[in-house]
């Protein structure tokens, strides 16, 4: 088994828009995690990128993931 | 593939009201992220509107954004 | 289009129990953003108060909501 | 309409117990403010009583609501 | 009715992994608080810890549970 | 019945992408504690691997986790 990439070297963003795609990267590396086929995983979005209700899940994780982002950045107060 | 528009200046706002405003947009762009056609897009949020339990699922994520956006601001206390 | 209704003037209120009664009304308007026809929602709504799944959902948004609010208050710590 | 009943004059409790006991009680307190009727509710509550995915569902709403008043009540640390 | 067992007497534990058991305690007291009858949660437990999408919810239940209870702790931290 | 496994013996990692790691690793051992049943996981597992919508919620789930990891690093800050 191959060492895992590592997608995170730090929490930290320069900006609150960087900060937002990181929230997106994480909520797609946790899938992968679980679903580790890349050819399946690549169908399976097909599937939830036309279902409404699973859209809106999908959009509940990168807002929690952006909570912990957001709050390690201090909020990008300057 | 076109860079993407930087919806997220900042996590400030001047009121209260302006971060409820706020939180539905980025609610908004999370979806927009995954199902990027924009033609889907309008035609599943037809769908949602009408389906209560998407409704509220919708109003969950606008809660959670919220609450990054009104820390940030430190509940605009004066 | 007309402009939206400021019904977020502020996030402090007097006693624990207004803020429950504000997190009720934020709920309540996140749904209306999305489902913009009065008339819709007036059904809807009459679903979703006999769904238990649903009725569970909507106690999570106002538990989310309130959550907000109370820190915005310091918990009316006196 | 009658004046709504103060169902919660503070978020602070003796003990934790009483905080779990005071989560409970707002859980329940947001279901009957959206289905007003207490004999539509009674019988919900017999549904969703049996049904595993609602009865998870709720004690999401309990430890969100939890949350806050464990927090409200710093832990209850002496 | 019998008062209510305190199964909370403190949210302070030694360690983490006493953190989580206590975390786990929570999510099922919370079920047992909504379903009173002995036999019909067992029937239920069964049902659920077959069923993925409940598994995966009460797995949330307890990250919500364990967020206040680290919290309280001050994240075990010497 | 034997003693469970120390699986948590503390919150702090060297690294944000050990706290990713460490939340996954929380998110499975909460559903092992609910079925208890390695073969019966295994072929769950295998269900909600191919299930959009239990993805997602494991995603949740990993999330949440997360965010109380990355509060205990303190976001892993220098």
């Amino acid at each position: 088994m191959e060492t895992p990439e590592n997608y995170l070297p730090s929490l930290m963003t320069e900006t609150p828009m960087q900060g937002r795609e990181l929230a997106i990267k994480l909520a797609r590396k946790s899938i992968a995690a679980i679903q580790t086929d890349p050819d399946t995983r690549k169908k399976l979005r097909n599937d939830y990128a036309s279902n409404t209700a699973q859209l809106i899940a999908s959009a509940q994780v990168i807002a929690t993931e952006f909570q912990t982002i957001a709050a390690a950045n201090n909020y990008w107060k300057k």
